[in-house]
């Protein structure tokens, strides 16, 4: 857990508190100085990760086909030996059959790609928020009926300009994007909601499109602070009623 | 959505009724005869998927570099056409380097290898699944402070064996099924707890393992559903106080 000082306001009162936010690593287990995957994970209990991922992803039989896992905690990595080395080549065949290109996370590419600040004049009062959450959480249809879903939606300081839903919270992102990319709408002075976690995935898919403010009823991770800091887009977490917290880009949010 | 006849219990009452359930769907975007990437998604809006997917993940850099999306429902895929066909290598490439084995996703492989019926005699009072999802609750520490993370656990009929956090639902999953491996525990007549929604790749997760009942606070897919029946896996879904609904292999859970 990570702690950063945030804005908390409720109506049209404000104050600077310490908030604690759930840790996000890049996690890569090797296997004789090949990449084996990447996963974004808590740092903790890598070891149990790296046994269950090899397991339940049906790389290894069982506990005796790995002979040692060795965790990295300053390169948050882990290096596997295998009991046999002839397997080495086939688990690569095999992840590159059934797992190349599935569940794509382009973590490192868009991590060095698109760093740079987010320049925006876009200012919303925080009873906007609270209306835009309300709007939100009423349009959920597939989601009150069956409770098995995400959504999305892209919304203007007045109104939900898109809203879709999805099993996957990064799918029903990417749908409302490209609605909008479809209808050319712009980005600029737009909000993102979202019903999950804010998650760094989710900051470079905001900042790929130059979005401004994100916002959830839900948590940031670390990571997503500390990136959305660094690219100046705003993270409205715990939007509960006239409450909500304020990560990073404060400025943008008016309490009102 | 789909619809099931399922098992709500409410104390030692139950009751047969129909219940409907989110549609969850591999979906495939081909680019030129070549598989890009395949996602578990909801069945609907699919040509925003594929448009945002393009543009968030990097591949295009706006919508006009998409001549053509073809979606078939059929196979839940889709075809597209770029402007430039030259582009066709580069985007390849792009993903090998920078997606390839990052957030693995072993549907298609598994889906075929462990669809076998689990044998399992093992069954549970239901007043045993209210006391367990109380005691799963009460351990989840890192959620209580931060609100950003999931959870799971093995249990046996009495107690929970082993306990994890991540931010991600399957790591979680990962982390438990890792630690009982190392452990040597069996898993035969375990319960696994999952703090998220049931999903398909979770349901294949709890096959490998032979582990014959799965219980959460949310929702499985239909997906889930389905594979649940076919393999012989109790779903226990929207364990509340002593409510909860059985979506598949019934007799398992006995209501107490």
């Amino acid at each position: 857990m990570e702690s950063f000082t945030i804005t908390k306001i409720k109506g049209n009162h404000k104050e600077r508190v310490e908030d604690i936010v759930a840790q996000e690593v890049p996690f890569t287990v090797n296997l004789g100085n090949r990449e084996l995957v990447t996963v974004l994970c808590s740092p903790f209990d890598l070891e149990d990760l790296t046994r269950g991922f090899l397991f339940t992803s049906g790389l290894v039989k069982g506990p005796d086909e790995i002979k040692k896992i060795v965790i990295d905690r300053q390169r948050w990595s882990a290096d596997i030996d295998m009991a046999e080395v002839k397997s080495e080549n086939l688990i690569f065949k095999r992840l590159y059959t059934s797992g190349c290109g599935k569940g794509v996370l382009f973590y490192n590419a868009l991590d060095i790609i698109y760093r740079s600040k987010i320049i925006s004049e876009f200012k919303v009062k925080s009873v906007r928020i609270t209306k835009l959450m309300q709007d939100f959480q009423k349009r959920s249809e597939v989601y009150l009926k069956t409770g098995g879903v995400h959504s999305a939606a892209l919304a203007d300081e007045k109104d939900i300009l898109a809203f879709r839903e999805d099993i996957g919270r990064h799918n029903a992102i990417d749908k409302v994007i490209g609605h909008a990319l479809l209808r050319k709408n712009t980005f600029k002075n737009t909000l993102l909601i979202t019903s999950g976690r804010i998650s760094s995935e989710i900051l470079f898919k905001v900042r790929r499109c130059g979005i401004p403010i994100v916002i959830s009823g839900s948590a940031p991770t670390n990571q997503a602070v500390r990136h959305a800091r660094e690219m100046n887009i705003t993270i409205v977490g715990f939007v509960r009623g006239n409450r909500m917290n304020i990560y990073s880009a404060e400025e943008r949010i008016i309490p009102e």
